[in-house]
């Protein structure tokens, strides 16, 4: 079996990586030559190009990842160069966003089995492409109506392969809704809680674990998570507002010395995350 | 040296094994008789004891580690036990609180070096005591005007023995501002963004280790911060505000498709993250 990978960045780049130990040869293409280069040099492809015209009509199955926006443009440009019965997937965190766009170029020719997998780095670029991070992690496949059986249980295997933890199956906006809480929500909080420093002081000084733990994405790459945040503006306002709900919650505890409801707020959550595993 | 640590908690456990490595006597003291006896068997301490008077008198430094409230009790019932020139420490998360219940009682006999070691786990107990949460960790000291150098030396000198990155000392409302912010704060996100999960789906299916790291806090000891959240209550509603400002901030932009907006905000929040060292 023949795999393509499409952009070579930090997942890329892992995907590359995680499906090298399997007999499958794995072909990348990059709009990067010295990214080409670095993955041929390093091992982590066996074929490399900056040209997909050149190597799309040979290859069984193709992973896009890329951002959302230049998934899309690769598909719309790309889309009668693939091998009959290619199976295409992606990696992109917004899946009715991609599913509305690329759904249309499904036909008899190609498959599209589109996926999310949960796992990142602040850092971007191969150079940080590593399989660790796709342990225990979780890998989520969102159905569309022209899916096959077999192109699903595939990807589900390739995933499998590639160290995932959880292959789980579920609709596009089910998906887009618990992401928009699981990841989108975090990442908001996370930029604000930063943003809210008043810069009094010499912060450094007198953080613990948990300021360090609630801030490491507040360093964030503008350029995608802008692209996820809008493409899922709907399910993120309201769950930003039932997040603020909570916090209200907790604020007015405190302002009327609340000390029973503080602490019923403080146990509901230590119960909910321990049911969490 | 003698020195008495009163509480042998997670905290109390670890300041016992980091300051056992230096020729000092370790003197335990617990209201839990097996908790001494576990600390005796794993050689945590010299001498132990779960009758504070008998060896008081008999003390030099004596860390209570111990949470608030029970801090203050127990210097109001042992007051009069110390030895002639004991230094008495703390480890309390809310430093005015501490300081306008427990100054009064400074005097010729016994000197009080407020601190705040910025450390800590979910789990609690000696058995879960491990010297390296305190490895890269922040230790704060609030001087008051009764305050010697030679005993904040003292104290700050024991701190990186224990092995405190950063020691500092700083204004007890100053501490108790920043910690609102570092700390309490981040507890408080924490658990509304728990509390606010919807329950509609397998959460646990669609984490990653953003969700994993703003939620491992959530799991908290309702006891001890619902005391530091109430006896800082001031500050933390000031810092509960000016989170929600931001976080409004951004709900306005995405509300707007403000992308420019958006990206403002990231790359302020990776700006701001990357220069806290």
């Amino acid at each position: 079996m023949k795999i393509g990978i499409v952009g070579l960045g930090l997942i890329g780049g892992t995907y590359a990586k995680a499906l090298k130990r399997y007999p499958y040869t794995i072909v990348g293409m990059d709009i990067d030559e010295s990214v080409i280069h670095y993955a041929l040099q390093n091992n982590i492809i066996d074929i490399g190009t900056t040209n997909p015209s050149d190597v799309l009509g040979d290859l069984d199955v193709v992973f896009l990842c890329l951002y959302p926006k230049a998934a899309v443009s690769f598909i719309q440009k790309h889309i009668t160069s693939f091998k009959r019965d290619a199976i295409i997937s992606d990696v992109v965190g917004v899946k009715r966003f991609l599913i509305d766009r690329l759904d249309v170029y499904q036909n008899d020719d190609v498959e599209f089995v589109f996926a999310h997998p949960i796992a990142g780095r602040e850092k971007v670029g191969i150079k940080y492409s590593d399989e660790a991070i796709f342990h225990d992690a979780n890998f989520v496949i969102t159905p569309t109506k022209h899916n096959t059986l077999e192109a699903l249980n595939l990807i589900e295997t390739l995933a499998k392969q590639m160290g995932f933890k959880n292959v789980s199956r579920i609709a596009d906006y089910e998906h887009d809704d618990i992401i928009a809480y699981t990841s989108q929500l975090t990442h908001a909080i996370a930029i604000s809680l930063v943003n809210s420093d008043t810069d009094k002081y010499d912060t450094g000084l007198f953080i613990g674990d948990s300021y360090k733990d609630l801030t490491r994405i507040a360093m964030i790459n503008e350029s995608l998570w802008s692209e996820l945040f809008l493409n899922n503006k709907d399910f993120l306002l309201r769950r930003i507002d039932a997040f603020e709900k909570q916090l209200d919650l907790l604020k007015d505890a405190l302002a009327n010395k609340d000390q029973a409801k503080l602490e019923e707020l403080m146990r509901q959550s230590t119960k909910k995350r321990g049911d969490i595993k």
